[in-house]
């Protein structure tokens, strides 16, 4: 990633400087123009912005740890992967060091970095945001979310999460198709069409959330679960693991029985916000 | 839903006749031009194509039993919802009375009928869809998905499947945000546009479901697992049931069990292929 994000701005003109724990993975970037640091310190001391991006916080503080004093009056971006009280930490710790601090977020894999419709989220400093913000746009679309230095990473959480949901749904229906002979590649882009009107339900759906009330008038929980039956006795009878639709099934059945079964399936939220053990 | 599929008919000037176990609940297309129907009879003798849309099998067949006669050498398209299981009992039944059947599945709310964006999925001959197509057409975008007439019930359960799971990531990752204020119309378009994103992940893996092999290029199950822990524990932080996380990560942890740490996300399908009590 770190390789990918250097090269972006290399392909943009932007003057950059490269370091690497191990110095011969730097080499094509070095090829493609970038100059080579000898060490931590070195890179830091080259530009008024640094981008740090590690595989997770221990790393970065035994890069970062030693050399902290020469992060002085500048700026550190962080798009290392952490838990928001990592990154409000990692603030306190720039802070600290005199340095002015943007914790961030890559929404994308190494493939689409430098591409402007992926994003990358960014929090802290509204007005350090906005002096690198042409800087930032060379790597991706720079959303920034606010202040709060850990809502990038609880953002990053929070969409990941909705990944691995969807991802494992399309697999699940995937499986479900699969087992009556239609490939993978004919039912996912009626799956990614269908994804754009379930998109249209979750902008129907936000403001009931702000509100807490979740009006019923499309299709209510009672009609969910009268449906999801259909899937999970499809999927049994064609030996396919049932455990994500009982998951939805219960959640369901729980948000009923809150006395929600009229409304819209946004009020399954209000059994998320109270974990099962509290019941 | 009945009324919207009548409504949408008469909107682009087709003659449509129409019953209802509540005749009173017809009145409003016949102000707008429909011709009410005394008996299902008498709605089936008036066109050469029925489309049946009601809460449930059971429901279709104390309507339709009784007057089975008089479909012969007409065309029912049948939008109730069931399994492929029911789907393929219709169209057995429509067989022994003479009558042409197609099985459908309507993919949007009833405010979303009859705008060309919207999917009816459709299943059976070929020759009777294409002869209607014009006239489905008028309810939305129709798909004919193959000649087997489960095929349209199929792909509605693995789609609702998809909304559900979709749903409740995103119901999850709202909550998370909205622990920390930030409301759901400010997340939700952000995770509208990572759906996109995702959309393209799954255009990357279709392919390797069908070829069975899943190469990790751009992110592999051993990373996905790494990286939900910081999705768990920002969630047990905030008081957030973990309940659909937790059955992802156990997923993700099978399908590193099952050989495919290095391999992308896709592999997952693997043990989806293989229920829990099997192993």
């Amino acid at each position: 990633m770190g390789s990918a994000l250097a090269a972006a701005l290399l392909e943009r003109g932007h003057e950059t400087t490269v370091w690497n724990r191990s110095a011969h993975r730097a080499q094509p970037l070095v090829d493609r123009g970038a100059r080579l640091a000898a060490t931590p310190e070195e890179a830091i001391a080259a530009s008024p912005l640094t981008i740090a991006c590690v595989l997770d916080y221990e790393v970065l503080h035994a890069v970062l740890d030693p050399v902290a004093g020469s992060l002085a009056g500048k700026v550190l971006v962080n798009l290392t992967s952490g838990s928001p009280e990592q990154a409000h930490e990692a603030a306190a710790w720039a802070r600290a060091h005199a340095a002015d601090y943007l914790d961030g977020a890559i929404m994308t894999t190494p493939p689409g970095v430098g591409s402007p419709e992926m994003m990358f989220l960014y929090s802290g400093s509204h007005a350090v945001f906005e002096a690198h913000r042409p800087t930032l746009a060379t790597l991706g679309d720079p959303l920034h979310l606010g202040t709060d230095p850990g809502l990038a990473s609880l953002y990053d959480a929070a969409l990941l999460g909705l990944m691995w949901s969807t991802m494992t749904g399309w697999l699940h229906g995937t499986a479900l198709v699969g087992a009556e002979k239609t490939p993978a590649t004919a039912f996912t882009p009626v799956a990614i069409r269908w994804l754009t009107a379930v998109a249209g339900f979750l902008t129907t759906y936000a403001p009931q959330v702000d509100a807490g009330r979740y009006p019923g008038d499309d299709a209510t929980v009672d009609v969910q679960i009268a449906a999801i039956d259909h899937l999970i006795h499809a999927a049994a009878a064609r030996g396919i693991d049932n455990a994500l639709p009982e998951l939805l099934k219960s959640a369901m059945e729980r948000t009923k029985a809150a006395g929600h079964g009229s409304d819209s399936y946004a009020s399954v939220i209000e059994i998320l916000k109270k974990p099962a053990d509290d019941k």
